[in-house]
């Protein structure tokens, strides 16, 4: 955990430049558009620790790596987030002298990451070798108004000399990703070219061939005027382009080089008119201006804020966190394109490969569900149900039968593209998460019909899974799920995982309730999709009930507890708080074997299960089970502290529940599990969402009801949320006197507010 | 299963080419000496299905691919198994039409091995597309006198015409692995040169920088007479040298090709001297000439199989098999360099990275101590003796303190190199087999001073190991072993796997007794090893007992059989004989995940353990435990067949244990596991020289004494092998008649055949 950015309402702070924690910064100072971003890395050459990253939405490379080849099914290929062309270079140079905050002497440097505006800033004081000082200030966004503009005012004031400089401006596709073995490059070039004042590189990644258009124009200005370049030289090289400027420094006169970016995928171009599209974008943002651009972005941001702004009195620490969640999440998905998704890493970074995880039905739909128009969740459910075929091809590929869909834990395009066996082939727990999914957006919209248009077909594959998947122990007689990973990714290949066999036959029990609904609600739909799934209603949903009759689900009756699995009482129960320091976290600290039999929990899947079925426990079994596996975990997921945060609330530890809030809201920010600079954890921020409002907020929908259960964290003054429901928008606001629910648009409205009911007018 | 080979007492026989099972006679038809070795590639080119192999002891990649990077403790590498240049090419043109059999119509095409003398052969009819047919009879050897030394004599007839043509002799090191990702070479040119008569190439691998220096020179002859050759062109490119020689084909005379190879690696020689060594090499084996050349290599096959023939009479096949098994491991590991050990493949693969496995001391120390000279297997012992500090490193990578000894699973140099966490870190067992390898060892030789010498460092390193690998479960009140992989890896990451407990405990007991012999035989040197290895003898014992005495054993006392693992019963007990031959290999049909959570067994763990410890338990124990796993058993694993077939032998399942033999000594000539096409199961063989000597010979050491109980299958009218023990050489044979035994050498000495002991003299 590292606690150096100052707390800030709006901002993210940090003063002073440390080499140690730059990676960190350069996560977190992340800024994209949800079609392109980067890390914040320097616009000048830095010789210290750093990771050069940027990426464009969509954009991966299908690495062929495997281990134990000779397992059948393994998938085709790893997905890997590619690092892109990079358009932020600017170098500066002074006889002979490179700016490279590295070897300068550094002072009074800060980079600010205003949230409000989408703004990453930077300034700071560097002192050369030879005594020349200037004073740098940057600012730099990616443009939510226009996708594929970028722009960077960078200024440079000589403090103490007039001398010759030299500036180069580029764009730069000689790129590698941190995990390529012995730095196998992926991009190749296409096209390159450059004259005074523009550059432009179109690259093709190797295998998967997307073309990406990088260019760049730029002006450069003495003291507010726009000054003649007379010494431009073209730079140029294989996969680089740009120009050198000589010019001249005079002490106390800003020079400011305004630069602007055009980033083009073949996704949204073709190919042979990416060169000439990106030359219209460039001239369009030249021309606009860098003012011009802003302000269009800034309303932009302006609108969402409005849409989705949590506030928090008397906790900066708290405010500044559940900002830069919804921040960083409205910057990585915008909705707006049906082919994306929410990747792990956003813009920040290329662990993990692909783009769509569990964690989008999981954690990121109640975040849309609750903060933008109901199409936007609806579209994250349909672009699943176009991946249907290929989730039934997956589940062939893996042996089964007869329509079962099995969706990929990873995936670009609905193909399974990570390369773990133990995750890919017995992580099965994912392939319900589309069905949870759906009951979850069906409760809090209403929206039914759903499961007719789109939802049945789903169900039915994956129920066919579940009752495939199965099997009959004579031994304990009833059915059991053998070899799987739960979502407690610090237990591989163990046999029945509570919540996977809970979850297994809550969907054949859900799937069953559907066919029911589109039964009577469109017969002759129903019929189609019967033919059209080949589906054998009577011996199929007779398999389905005996399965739900005679599931097995482990327990501990001494302890009066769930068991997370078979024989996870054969290992030694210790508590994480008698973990010694250093060998915290464990991911990093100790030997995989070591970490899967020791009792300790990434993500405790027993409470998963409870969270998400909740209202088929005593809140009883709910603490006991709490207070069994909370010590045990630790939370070496991010997807792991919101849940605990939404339990602890229920279960009224107040306190508990504010610690686990402040380690979700400010994992990255505090770089909680030390892996920050590696990228910041974008999916589990929408987590940090739901623990405001369904953990202090106490939000639930039931039956069709909108229930308020409030409470406000000792540290706290008040709080405030809205909530999109059913056509509604509703203001929340907690303070320690109590809470107000108002109805800010729509039509009337019943919600049950602490156990009572109230009208919304 | 294929059984196209005919059956030969001394040969393997080939009759027709047949593209679809080129590859696997390629493997079955390899030879090699200890130093190199290569598949039964055709000299000439070849536009089928085929896997181009050579291979040089020693040389490796190490490939950093990995999955799952974040694992802690994952090796550095994987050791790849390169491919290396290849010396064997001759390509042959006749008016602008190449000799290619995929091209060629193919008449009377024969390829024999003659195991005998070490001999392949290769003989076939080729007609042109124009109608033109020649005659070509290539053999072709790797010199075991001299193991830099390879030969080929290719005779070409041209049966209806005379014409030009045009020979390629040359040597090429652009070679690929077939598992290299989207073809990564791992070769790279450091010299080459070529004249008229001679080329020589030198290439290094990537990152491991091994040299190979590959040369070769030939001869042509017309008629029996050497021609003088005036149209000699040098061919050269990068990693490619030789010679492109034009002359005439006159029809009815037979022209042959002499073409001498040598390789020599940097493993042997100094860098800088390769290159000069190599044009040596090449003067003596061109004025040796091929007749003397193969006359002292015949020489060493000889007096090989003097020393370690197995005779079978009344089977063909199954006198084959045994032969085949024998002349690979004699071509594959000769044991004069200690460096080396047994690679799975041998020279007939790729596939399996590193060279050293668990086999060596499993399977390879019990033939070798049967059939060579007692410091051979002493050898092996002494290897990883030396491996005893890089073991420690390995367990501390992995978490374990205070001098733990963990051997790696896959080694080329002590570190492991295998990349599979569920094996590299989970597939505990092997650290052990260094310990039972020592008793059997001790048990052979009566040579317990390699004890005092050696073995005890290594017993108390991996019995620190285990002491630090089991944790106590107040669940079952015993010390249990989580999350292992036993020999069977059909099952990963399981709990309690009984082979493991049961081998483990056995380890600290036989430490124990280590101690107590060392401490009695040479006190001095025991105080040596405490203060070396900061040995706590009295609280480290303590804790070994305890373990012993509470350690956890898995049973299903219903059935009276002991249980692979826990949780094992709750699979769906099926017997293989139930399945669908077209899922078989399962292993090739299956996805991991369904292989994993079924009850089919790649190799059963329960019965290994009783064969290793069969003195342990009563001979129904046994017998009960083989009928219940023996029908689940796939053998999938090549380790498997023999040791069923000893216990069969033991059992008296005489029909079953002559199938076993069959499917062990005919594994890859039969290509049983339809994979030898990848290569022979190389350690493996070892296993079939068990299940003759052990198996039907039932030879067995007990207190120094050497024990026959031998049968004859049906099928057989006799049988007989020759075993070296304790100095003497003694001779078996069994026919239907009776077992005779004979000392052929040595001093006179008492056995016990049949129950009764009997001296011989």
């Amino acid at each position: 955990m590292k606690e150096y950015l100052k707390h800030h309402e709006w901002k993210i702070i940090e003063e002073g430049l440390d080499p140690h924690t730059n990676k960190v910064s350069e996560s977190v100072f992340s800024i994209g558009n949800g079609r392109m971003g980067q890390r914040a890395n320097f616009e000048e050459e830095y010789s210290g620790d750093t990771l050069r990253g940027s990426y464009v939405a969509g954009v991966y490379y299908p690495d062929k790596t495997r281990v134990g080849w000779w397992k059948n099914g393994y998938p085709e290929y790893f997905a890997k987030v590619l690092n892109a062309p990079s358009w932020i270079g600017i170098r500066v140079t002074v006889e002979n002298q490179k700016l490279d905050l590295a070897k300068c002497q550094v002072e009074d440097f800060t980079r600010v990451l205003d949230m409000k505006i989408g703004l990453l800033s930077r300034s700071f004081t560097a002192t050369f070798a030879d005594g020349k000082k200037i004073r740098v200030a940057s600012r730099r966004f990616c443009s939510m108004a226009h996708g594929e503009i970028g722009a960077i005012r960078y200024a440079i004031m000589p403090l103490n000399f007039s001398s010759k400089a030299t500036l180069s401006i580029h764009v730069d596709a000689n790129v590698v990703n941190m995990d390529s073995n012995y730095d196998e490059k992926f991009w190749e070039e296409v096209h390159r070219e450059a004259s005074a004042g523009r550059a432009i590189v179109t690259a093709q990644t190797k295998k998967t061939l997307f073309h990406v258009t990088t260019g760049m124009c730029y002006s450069i200005l003495v003291d507010g005027k726009k000054i003649k370049l007379d010494r431009v030289n073209i730079e140029q090289r294989e996969k680089f382009a740009g120009n050198v400027i000589q010019l001249n420094f005079q002490e106390g006169k800003e020079l400011v080089v305004y630069k602007y970016a055009a980033v083009l995928s073949s996704e949204n171009h073709p190919k042979d008119q990416l060169v000439s599209r990106c030359n219209e974008v460039l001239d369009e943002a030249s021309s606009a201006g860098f003012s011009a651009l802003f302000a269009a972005h800034e309303k932009v941001w302006a609108r969402k804020w409005e849409e989705c702004d949590i506030t928090i009195e008397g906790d900066v620490a708290a405010q500044q966190g559940i900002r830069f969640n919804i921040f960083q999440l409205m910057q990585t998905y915008t909705g707006d394109d049906e082919r994306l998704n929410i990747g792990p890493k956003g813009f920040t970074g290329e662990k993990y490969g692909g783009s769509t995880y569990w964690d989008t039905e999981a954690y990121c739909i109640p975040f849309y569900l609750g903060t933008a128009e109901q199409k936007v969740a609806r579209n994250l459910l349909v672009y699943r149900y176009k991946h249907l075929p290929k989730a039934i091809e997956n589940a062939q590929k893996l042996g089964f039968r007869d329509g079962a869909a099995f969706y990929p834990f990873v995936t670009m395009n609905g193909e399974e593209c990570h390369n773990e066996w133990e995750i890919t082939f017995e992580e099965i727990h994912r392939t319900s998460a589309m069905a949870y999914a759906m009951r979850d957006y069906i409760d809090y919209t209403g929206d039914e019909a759903y499961l007719t248009a789109h939802g049945l077909e789903v169900l039915i594959g994956i129920s066919r899974f579940w009752a495939q998947r199965v099997n009959w122990s004579s031994d304990k007689n009833k059915y059991v799920i053998l070899g799987v990973t739960g979502p407690n990714e610090y237990e591989n290949n163990v046999n029945n995982n509570w919540y996977t066999n809970y979850l297994g036959a809550w969907t054949l029990r859900f799937t069953q309730k559907a066919i029911a609904y589109v039964k009577n609600a469109d017969s002759k739909r129903y019929a189609e999709i019967v033919s059209k799934v080949n589906f054998q209603e009577k011996a199929e949903t007779e398999k389905w009930k005996d399965i739900v009759a005679k599931m097995y689900y482990p327990e501990d009756p001494k302890r009066g507890v769930i068991l997370q699995q078979d024989g996870f009482l054969d290992k030694e129960l210790l508590r994480v708080s008698d973990l010694n320091p250093k060998d915290r976290p464990i991911n990093q600290k100790w030997s995989w074997d070591r970490i899967l039999r020791s009792c300790f929990i990434k993500q405790a899947d027993v409470l998963q299960g409870l969270y998400l079925f909740e209202d088929d426990f005593d809140v009883e079994v709910i603490r006991k089970n709490f207070d069994f596996y909370e010590p045990m975990t630790v939370h070496e997921s991010s997807l792991s502290p919101c849940v605990h945060a939404i339990l602890a609330s229920k279960l009224g530890y107040k306190q508990l529940a504010y610690e686990f809030y402040l380690r979700t809201a400010r994992l990255d920010l505090d770089d909680y599990n030390n892996d920050t600079e590696e990228g910041c954890h974008i999916t589990s921020m929408a987590g940090t969402w739901m623990s405001v409002v369904k953990g202090f907020g106490g939000m639930r929908v039931r039956n069709g009801k909108l229930y308020f259960n409030p409470f406000i964290p000792d540290q706290w003054k008040s709080y405030s949320f809205r909530i999109e429901f059913r056509g509604r928008v509703i203001m929340v606001k907690v303070s320690i006197e109590g809470a107000q629910t108002i109805l800010e648009s729509g039509a009337p409205l019943e919600i049950i507010l602490n156990d009572e009911s109230r009208m919304l007018n």
